[in-house]
């Protein structure tokens, strides 16, 4: 006879049947009973060095497996990943957070118990406030219908979602006559049929139409739907930055980026003089658009996401995302001749000039070369964001950042998920210094894994592209000696980078080592910028002037 | 004639006035003018790596100069501080939070701008979980008077607040006419001289009164009252966990630390056997009382705190903690010879065994010798607090830990505020290597600015105070080489300490250099643990079996 479930074991059964084969997280009284079931469970429970490492890392997982999850103890646990589940949600990434919590017993016979803040629910509320659903598992009779609840909803809607478990409710067996009835979400089918055959006459009406894909071609699976869209009609494909790596970018019917300033100018020209721009799952953010550099008006378009659809004018309701990308590649939108030829496409060699500084274009350069399709960048925010905009990516989801919440932090932490997610992928990691003097003390975890990214310290000094806003001492950040961070948690090769051909050196080095992480601590000058944030000021200026 | 304040340079104004000449933060663009502000005015800003350091840091400033100010950008500044908040709501830290925020006529023109997440006021939503008042800047006129409305609540509970400014009303000159009008918070006099005859009545009429003194002396700066009652009455003091240090524990009248099983076992039977227990600004709370082994009834006592004033089984309304103290030294309570006498000093020497491994134990012996009165104790959650607790505190208010909270990662972000609150002093921070893990890499703030803690680190592999509640491989820990911070940072001097004599050596050595901070990597044994921590644990078992 099989043992009936228990609360806990319930949550990580269903977790682990979404997939979920890692959690993130660092232990603490209320969680601990948790902590040990996964323990005796197939999914692998990863020790961050803090809370918000664990956080990142969840979000990584998340953007690459459909779900993630992130499990800490109740306050000083649960309050570290505030920021991170922010980003989750603003991003739409779907972590599930599960908190630790005092016994409902306890509660009631001991008011004050430690980490509590104001009163029991605080966290809960806090939490409301972050997520797309959530819940405390107080019911036994309820909690498995309240587990699926709330893990079908971050998978419908990419948000994240709060599970708090009163840890003395973790053992207790829920309803056994209980089964999970998966719910049939479809599109409403008059109003999808009416959505395109209207979108299929624009097209095909269209002298030159473009397709701009953003972020939730990633986090709804339609990598796979876009690239055959583009290839049976080939219409091509700008993306965005929250969008970048939808499409391999060195395929031929890929445009360049689309982000105002930020983004290729041949994208930009292109998509703004397009008769026909189909948008499928983009954000209207201001990072996103190259901070209202990029014009275009979503009223005009076929705008297609999660939440909305409407073309040109007026809008249509109850229509998936996936059931109208799905549904375009049945529809007869006919073939035409490639109408464009895209000269930016990447230098196919670089050479080092020996004793050359390194400025940050000729590292993009010099990257452009290295990376390939084994590899997945992840950018942190700043220079290695834009700077990053100029890689051409070569596999699907191949590049990721935080791009619109815009959190200092991510790459290093979001290299373990990215690691755990995908095992046969390098990562390949581009850092600020002051982010990384937020959260590249992770680099212990990702040793303490054997995990092998590549860390790129971008090393100038301080918050680079907040001095042409305002500067003062305040930008400045302490000098580190990054690379040897390697030596305080005893793992990974170091290299110190001031020249070009150093750069090439440590480059070809990491690649042929990677049974470890390999740091390159890579110095730059302090009032150097990346092509992409110079393209941007310089456009900004003009505004100014 | 004098430039009229903008809401920005009011806000710095009244901050200076109130004693907070340091703000503790990180920049990013929607606070740049307020950094910018700063750095023209006589409050110094300081930089940390990462916002939940100068978290930390602010409230260990508050802690010890009665305000303190962290300042760091909307939502992914500010959500990174909801933990650091939560603690200085939990135990009364006075700590100002000041946030940047999208301008107001920003959020009306562009709904998704940078960083935001549902709405633009669910960050203020959540700051009002966790702060006793708070505002957002958004009326030039009334803003001057909120201001002040915002940091007189602070400063009345002890409690944290929240400030946001929309950058576009930065530099809007305020309401020219409004005049602050301090507040005269008085109590109640007919309550409060009823009161303390009764107080008075009991205590001259007991055969051994004592006084349990607690945290909210330290909070509303009543240690010399304290000191003055104890010495007119010879009423004896003992202290709790988070009160710890009220009263310089070397002097006559001080009978030890009542924390049940984790405090001094004389203090425990004192204050247990009493007929008349004065408790003062007591928090009774689970870790505070020895999770549950200490056995106090409230009811039985006179328990005066900022919040609830109680003889015996009635209440009294109206009366402020720091007048009914003051009051009590108004009255005659009669004088008494001391009827105890504490054998439980400390000893004046500790001899090292050369080539003996360190314990937990004789660590904290090797300690008690090595403070003194120019030193002040910092300590971190874990056994770094529960070891701490037999140290002897020389001064007043010279023992720091969140120990009610009890967040990780307090203790090296803390000697940065303590050491701009008063420099004078030299932290002896005491972190487990978990706890340093998640902000240790605050030395590098601590070398910016040329602070000079002593760093002793508790190399013990895991999370130790954990193991005998639950084990498993999630309390493990990635085994650092610690004191090569210094390297990464370029700063201080680091000691690799295994025995007895290497700590004396590395003591000494730290204690004549104090031109920069020192890191002492102590190893320990995995399952070694402090005698306070065995004491409980020893207690806790009784009750099981």
């Amino acid at each position: 006879m099989l043992m009936a479930d228990s609360i806990g074991t319930y949550l990580i059964k269903r977790l682990y049947e979404h997939g979920v084969h890692h959690i993130f997280g660092v232990p603490g009284d209320y969680v601990l009973g948790f902590d040990k079931l996964l323990e005796n469970s197939p999914i692998q429970f990863i020790n961050t060095c803090d809370e918000q490492g664990a956080g990142f890392a969840a979000d990584a997982y998340a953007r690459l497996r459909g779900l993630g999850a992130v499990c800490i103890t109740y306050c000083v646990g649960g309050f570290k990943v505030i920021n991170t589940t922010a980003q989750a949600y603003a991003e739409k990434s779907p972590v599930v957070i599960i908190s630790g919590a005092p016994g409902i017993n306890e509660r009631i016979q001991h008011p004050l118990l430690h980490h509590k803040v104001k009163d029991f629910n605080t966290q809960y509320k806090i939490f409301q406030e972050l997520t797309i659903a959530s819940t405390v598992l107080d019911d036994p009779n309820k909690a498995f219908e309240e587990i699926d609840r709330v893990l079908a909803t971050a998978l419908r809607y990419k948000r994240p979602v709060y599970i708090e478990i009163p840890r003395d409710m973790l053992n207790q067996p829920g309803n056994r006559d209980y089964q999970w009835i998966p719910q049939t979400d479809v599109s409403d089918p008059t109003s999808l049929a009416a959505a395109l055959e209207e979108t299929v006459k624009l097209i095909n009406a269209a002298h030159q139409p473009v397709i701009l894909a953003d972020v939730e071609i990633h986090r709804f699976g339609l990598q796979q739907a876009l690239l055959q869209l583009t290839e049976t009609t080939n219409i091509p494909v700008a993306d965005t930055i929250l969008g970048k790596s939808v499409i391999n970018e060195l395929h031929t019917n890929y445009l360049g980026l689309y982000a105002g300033a930020l983004g290729s100018e041949f994208a930009r020209q292109y998509v703004e003089s397009s008769d026909c721009v189909i948008m499928l799952g983009v954000f209207l953010m201001d990072l996103n658009l190259g901070m209202f550099t990029a014009h275009l008006d979503p009223n005009c378009a076929i705008y297609v996401m999660s939440e909305k659809t409407s073309i040109q004018c007026h809008e249509y309701q109850g229509i998936r995302l996936q059931d109208f990308v799905q549904g375009l590649l049945q529809t007869d939108i006919r073939f035409r001749e490639l109408s464009f030829s895209n000269s930016s496409k990447p230098a196919t060699s670089f050479s080092p000039i020996p004793d050359q500084l390194i400025t940050i274009k000729r590292l993009f350069e010099q990257l452009n070369i290295f990376i390939n399709k084994d590899m997945i960048v992840i950018a942190d925010i700043g220079d290695s964001l834009f700077g990053g905009l100029d890689l051409f990516v070569h596999g699907k989801t191949r590049f990721l950042s935080p791009a619109y919440y815009a959190s200092l932090g991510f790459a290093v932490p979001g290299a373990i998920g990215v690691q755990f997610a995908n095992p046969h992928i390098r990562p390949l990691v581009l850092v600020g210094d002051g982010a990384f003097q937020m959260t590249g003390v992770e680099l212990s975890t990702i040793a303490r894994y054997g995990l092998n990214p590549i860390v790129i310290v971008l090393n100038n000094g301080g918050y680079a592209t907040e001095r042409p806003l305002l500067d003062g001492k305040f930008n400045n950040i302490r000098l580190w000696q990054y690379s040897r961070i390697s030596e305080v948690v005893g793992a990974g090769r170091r290299f110190d980078v001031h020249t070009e051909s150093e750069l090439e050196a440590a480059l070809l080095e990491s690649r042929s080592h990677p049974e470890s992480f390999c740091i390159l601590d890579v110095h730059i000058g302090s009032d150097d910028m990346s092509p992409a944030l110079q393209r941007m000021t310089n456009e900004l200026a003009k505004k100014i002037h």
